[in-house]
């Protein structure tokens, strides 16, 4: 096969910020997933674009060409709509595991083809998979099963899925490229396209925690995957929301999912379930399902029917203890007074560090490791109260998750202002 | 090994325009030389470093660092005082064949250690080995005898000095990270420093075929050169000479052999003699030799001499007929007037299409293919003269040639303008 292109004409193209062709783009995505491209050609190609940026046009084609590297999905034999949620990531957020039971208990299906988390937030495969027996990896066939049966399935993404992006995504992980808002909108939407869903609602986070901290960058990184997902004709919503702060009381896998259950049984914490029935909200009316109140399946326990079984479609004990961890600590606050400010990244970091998260994507997770908060901004504390409890099986861990935490949690007199953000600070259609 | 830093943390910091420590460019370089910082970090950074740049003080520890990877030479036995002439690289640039020599025959000692020519400029070794028998590879020992026999040699350097760069200077070439005067300086001042001479002399071309056409590009990667030299107390120098239109008459391997063979013989070219000489008052100065005209030396045999002994030394002979091309063609001037200017990036491309030079490293290149210029900017022509004559082994190759010549030469009305540049644009000492 005759090449059409040399990399290093792209390559110079970008570094030179000139507007790449569609056929340069379509061949330069095709051409490294043949590995005709090198590594060290994209990383380099990826750096230009970073710095030197893509117009609409281009980011458009590079998400085509990323999703041509791979399989679509088709769902149009479900008897239900299809609606998909996606979140950029955040401490504490376990949304992803009660919303699809609710969605699905009120009529919807919502294919949701996760990944592992890498760095300080948590990913929603390690999660579930600290559910005895769930297994995360299925067949396009048993997607579809438990898809049609439940009406929601959470479930490792196919190696057919865009695989452009895998390969890509690794990459730039080693090479300094992550943070390019083109790299990140194309991987993000080329997944979720090929997916071929009617709607989606995205879950861009900002704050500390998130992997967009600048509300700024947080809201053209929604632009553009809003744009790409209606070019593409998938329904796309956005909503912008607060990450300043973990959500819920729980970070870790096996806590987080505990605290899932705990909303599915009527429960939970107040910011958890209301970021859940308003995604559920965005997600129905896109789906085109009005008459369906998706707090009502929290409280007759029908979000709870269709976790337990979609948990055991996939091998899940839904009734089995979750695993704990072998240590814990106590944090306790030092003087009297009220929370201020909690700082999710910190959090984040010091679970990660205590072993919820890995360093290198082959690293095993602790699915007991994690923290619990006690206390949150807001609330009033005493000298000698807990604040929160870190859990971890090697308790050399905890010395380093305190480090991290240091000056993390700021408590005032009572009376002091509260910083933090709005839950939903923004919303883009 | 516990390494002390993260690839991806340099690269990170680079990108986000931070300044890099000497520690961390010390690891850095170490690092890659040692496979531990992977190629497509390297490239990453290579890209993040052209677009964002380098202070002075970052440029001087990455030279230091790439020095560092490798071994040192001593000529400090020798008798004579050490000097050497750097050129970016030009179109019919063969300065050094007859440089050398009489430098040598001044008494100087040249230790010319040169590369082989990628795209349209060529390389000093690719002209050399079209003396039959002549070889470039030669031991420390070798190098050493021909220098304290002749006064100058000219060989290929060594795999011991500086192997970072060649590492980087292979990755460079297919990453598009050529272009940026703090890899470009580092990589080029890195091997002068490590070959241990008193004194440097830099012809810093500019110019359509030249490295680097843009004239202020030029006059910054000469100053950042001699300063680099200056710090490692290295007696640098730079001029910044004119490569708008080639040098001399011939381009091609074969060819401008035999052209310095013509200026060593008291002929050739006066732009050729005129360079040669002025670079060799250079390099005399710098050695402290000032008792001795150069140009004598071309009149009076002295410097054929040791260029006679200088090739039979390493094999060649300097009687034996030079290699010949299999077929040519002559391209005529369409009209009567006066050569108004001459592109020396196209001759050189044509030259390279007709086989002088190589696409990839692996290439090999035709000794005899090249360009012989009838006229020259300022020369009157009249319809129907040869312009230059185009030789190659490959018939076929005429025809990418002469595409490449298209446009390349004006001619207008006695009387016209002529357009180039001076031959010494400028001196930084």
């Amino acid at each position: 096969m005759v090449e059409p292109y040399a990399a290093v004409d792209i390559i110079k193209a970008k570094r030179d910020k000139n507007v790449l062709t569609h056929d340069q783009i379509a061949w330069v995505v095709d051409a490294y997933t043949r590995g005709v491209v090198a590594d060290e050609q994209m990383s380099a190609l990826a750096m230009a674009i970073l710095l030197n940026g893509m117009t609409d046009e281009e980011i458009v084609q590079w998400t085509n060409a990323m999703i041509n590297s791979g399989e679509r999905m088709d769902f149009s034999s479900l008897p239900r709509p299809t609606v998909d949620k996606h979140s950029t990531g955040g401490v504490g957020d376990k949304i992803t595991l009660p919303l699809v039971p609710v969605v699905a208990a009120c009529g919807g299906a919502v294919p949701q083809l996760s990944g592992r988390g890498l760095g300080h937030t948590g990913g929603t495969l390690d999660k579930m998979e600290s559910i005895p027996g769930w297994r995360a990896q299925l067949s396009n066939e048993e997607m579809l099963a438990v898809l049609t049966d439940v009406g929601g399935v959470i479930c490792a993404a196919g190696d057919g899925l865009a695989p452009a992006d895998r390969k890509l995504y690794a990459l730039r992980d080693v090479t300094g490229t992550v943070e390019a808002i083109p790299l990140i909108a194309s991987s993000i939407m080329s997944k979720k396209i090929a997916e071929g869903v009617g709607g989606l609602v995205l879950d861009v986070k900002t704050g500390s925690g998130a992997f967009m901290s600048d509300p700024a960058m947080a809201r053209k990184l929604a632009e553009t995957m809003v744009r790409l997902g209606k070019d593409a004709g998938v329904n796309t919503r956005a909503l912008i929301t607060a990450m300043d702060v973990p959500l819920g009381m729980a970070v870790g896998n096996a806590l987080e999912v505990a605290e899932s259950v705990e909303v599915l049984a009527g429960g939970g914490p107040e910011d958890v379930i209301e970021l859940t029935l308003i995604l559920a909200r965005e997600m129905l009316d896109l789906a085109g399902i009005t008459d369906v109140d998706p707090a009502e399946t929290l409280r007759d326990g029908r979000a709870m029917d269709a976790w337990r079984r979609m948990v055991a479609a996939q091998g899940g004990d839904p009734d089995a203890p979750l695993p704990g961890a072998r240590e814990f600590t106590v944090v306790h606050a030092e003087s009297d007074g009220i929370v201020t400010s909690m700082d999710a990244k910190a959090v984040g970091v010091a679970a990660w560090r205590l072993g919820a998260g890995r360093a290198r994507k082959e690293d095993p997770v602790a699915p007991g490791a994690g923290i619990t908060l006690r206390a949150k901004p807001g609330d009033v504390v005493h000298q000698g109260d807990a604040l929160m409890t870190l859990y971890t099986d090697e308790a050399p861990r905890f010395a380093l998750a305190l480090e991290a935490l240091e000056g993390a949690v700021s408590v005032g007199p009572v009376g002091s202002t509260i910083e933090r953000l709005p839950l939903i600070i923004d919303r883009l259609t």
